[in-house]
C-alpha cells in the first residue's frame, strides 16, 4: 500500500492513510513496530464482520495479544450512548487497558462509534481506521472526527481524536451493497464539484466502469478524494472555518437525514442537499445554469438523486465550478425561490 | 488576581491560571474578551450552589447570554454516565451550541464531570474552571484530566482536556467543609514531600494558621502547590511518563477508594498511600527513617491518616525527600514488609 501523510500541525504530527488495493503486510508492521506489546480489538458491525472478519483475524493472529473481534448491530441506529456503552463494558470487562489498540473495521458509523469509545476509553487509547465503504475510505475515515447521536440531532456528542493511522483497501468495496456504494458516490461528486475538473470529468466520462466497481478507476478516484480531504484537514483540523468547506449539500442533508429517523442514507440526503446549494448558487452568485443541469444529470446518472428538501440558514455555495464560497446566508425568500425552481424538479 | 501561565507545548497554547483572594472581575473580563457572545452555563454540585451560586450568579448577569446553573447531587457517585447524560440533555433541551462555555464550579468531582460534559459536547466546547475545594484547586482544576467513573474502576472513561483558563479564588475554602479540606491537605502534603523544602517546612511550623484557614497562609500554600502542578503538566501533559510521579500515594490510594466504593475520599486514601510510599522508598531506596517519621507526624497533625492499605504493582518512590523516583516495581514480599513495618503502625 501507499502512503499518503496528513500533517496535524497543532500536535506536530503526520499520520500515515495508507492506500492500496489489497490489505496486505502493511498493517501487521505498522502495529508491530507501533504497537507491538498492546491488546488488540476489532470493533465492527455484524454486517462487514461477516465478510471481512476472518481473513483480517487470520493476519492479525500473528500478534502476541490479539483479542478478536467485538460486533454491533450495522446502522445509523447504533450510533447511540447505550452502544457505546455495551462496547465499553465488553473492552473493561476483557482487561482492556491504556495499552489496547482499536481497529475500527466499518463504514462511518464504525468509524464514529468505535472511534468515539478510543477518545474516551482510559482517556484515549490508540486507534486505527480500516474504512470499508466508499462513503468512510472518501472521506469520515480521515480528519478525527468522532462521535454519536442524540435524539436531539447527529453527532451532538463526540470529539475529535486523530487515528494512529487509516489503512483504505479498494477491495473492501467488492462486497459492499449497492445502496452503500452509491451512498457514498455522493461524497465523491461533492469532492468533484468543490475543488477538482478532472475528477468530474472523470465521473461524468466512466460512469459504467465506476458503477461496474472497475478498481483501478475506483483508486483513482479514491486516490482523489482522500488527498483533497487530507489538504482540507491540513488547514483548519477543527473546523474553525475552512473545513466547512466540506458542508457543500450537507445542511440540508442533515435536516432530511434526522426527519427521516435516518432511514435515509447520508449520501442520499447530501445529493439532495447539493442540489440546492447548486441552484442558490446559481441564484445568488452566479454559478452556471449550464453546470446545475450537469450536476443534475450526474447525480442522476449514479442514481442518487432520490429525495427531496427542507430549509435552513447558512449554506456552502460556489461562485463557479471548483471555487467555494462560505457561510453564505440565505434568506427564506431567496431558498424558497431555489426550492420551487424548474430545476429542482 | 494573579495569572500564573500553563504553556500546553504540543498545541502551543497558554492556559492562565488565575489566582487571587477573591473571586473579581478578572473572570468576566476574561469571559467578555474570550467569549463575549457565547451561551454561559454554570455547572455545580448542589452543596456548593448553595453557598457561592447567588454571588457568582449576579456577577455573570452582565453577560448577554448568561443561561444560570445547571446543579446534580454532591459525590463521587455523581461522575458517572448517568449523570452525565442528565447534563448533556439540559444542556442540549436548552439549545447549547457550539458557541457555548461551560464553567465548572466546585471541587474535583464538578471538574471532572462538567469538563468531561463540555469535552464531548459538538466535540468540545470551552470549558473554565472555578475549583472552589482546596483538592480541586492545588490539583484536579489543572492539567486537563476529565472523566467519570465505570463499575470496574475509577476514571476510566474521559479524555484529556485543557480549559480555556481557570480561575481560584483563596476566599471560596471559607466555607468549605472540613473533611474535604483535610481531604486536600494530603495533596498539599504529597506536593511538598516531592518537591519543595520551603513548603514542607512550612507545613510543620505553621500548622494550626493552616487548619484555621489562615487565607494569607492558605494562597502561599496554593500558589506553591499550583506551580509544581503546572511545571509537571508542562513537561508531560498527557502522562507519558513524568506525569506519573503525581501518583505518588495514589496506587495504593486509588485502590483503598474502590474498595470503599467511594466512602472513603480521595485525600484519605492518598494519605494511607503515601505512608506506604515512604515505607517502600525507605527499605527499597535507602529514604530517610527520620522523614518516614515525619511524614507520618504531619499526616496525624492535620489529622488525614484515617485508613490502612491494600497491595498493588508499581509504585512511585523516594530516594530522598524531594526526590522521586518513578514506576519501582515492588514484590508482594517487599510490599510485605513495608505493609508489616512498625513505621504503618
Amino acid at each position: 500500500m501507499n502512503i499518503l501523510p496528513l500533517s496535524i500541525k497543532s500536535t506536530s504530527r503526520t499520520i500515515p492513510v495508507y492506500l492500496g488495493r489489497e490489505m496486505d503486510e502493511s498493517l501487521i508492521d505498522f502495529i508491530r513496530e507501533n504497537f507491538g506489546h498492546y491488546a488488540v480489538f476489532i470493533i465492527g458491525d455484524a454486517n462487514v464482520a461477516f465478510f471481512h472478519r476472518r481473513l483480517l483475524e487470520e493476519q492479525l493472529r500473528v500478534l502476541p495479544r490479539f483479542r478478536g473481534t467485538l460486533t454491533f448491530p450495522a446502522g445509523e441506529l447504533s450510533k447511540s450512548r447505550r452502544m457505546k456503552n455495551v462496547l465499553e463494558d465488553r473492552l473493561l470487562r476483557r482487561q482492556a487497558g491504556r495499552d489496547t489498540l482499536i481497529l475500527a473495521l466499518g463504514g462511518g458509523v464504525t468509524g464514529d462509534l468505535a472511534g468515539f469509545v478510543a477518545a474516551t476509553l482510559h482517556r484515549g487509547i490508540p486507534l486505527i481506521h480500516l474504512p470499508t465503504s466508499l462513503l468512510a475510505q472518501v472521506d469520515s475515515s480521515i480528519g478525527g472526527k468522532v462521535g454519536i447521536n442524540h435524539p436531539l440531532g447527529k453527532n451532538l456528542l463526540g470529539a475529535f481524536y486523530q487515528p494512529a493511522a487509516v489503512f483504505t483497501a479498494i477491495s473492501f468495496l467488492k462486497t459492499l451493497p449497492q445502496e452503500e456504494f452509491l451512498n457514498g458516490l455522493a461524497e465523491v461528486i461533492k469532492y468533484a464539484l468543490l475543488f477538482d475538473q478532472k475528477l468530474w470529468n472523470l465521473l461524468e466520462k466512466q460512469k459504467e466502469a465506476i458503477l461496474n466497481r472497475d478498481l483501478d478507476l475506483l483508486e483513482e478516484v479514491i486516490r482523489a478524494c482522500v488527498q483533497w480531504k487530507i489538504r482540507v484537514v491540513e488547514q483548519d483540523e477543527k473546523e474553525a472555518h475552512y473545513r466547512s468547506v466540506l458542508n457543500l449539500g450537507h445542511t440540508v442533508g442533515h435536516a432530511i437525514e434526522l426527519l427521516s429517523n435516518y432511514r435515509i442514507k447520508h449520501g442520499f440526503a447530501v445529493a439532495a442537499g447539493l442540489r440546492v446549494a447548486a441552484v442558490l448558487s446559481r441564484n445568488l452568485l452566479n454559478f452556471p445554469e449550464s453546470f446545475v443541469q450537469r450536476l443534475n444529470h450526474l447525480l442522476a446518472a449514479y442514481g442518487v438523486d432520490l429525495v427531496r428538501w427542507e430549509q435552513i440558514p447558512h449554506f456552502t455555495l460556489l461562485k463557479a465550478p471548483f471555487s467555494p464560497e462560505l457561510f453564505y446566508p440565505v434568506t427564506e425568500k431567496e431558498f424558497q425561490d431555489a426550492f420551487l425552481s424548474p430545476a429542482l424538479r
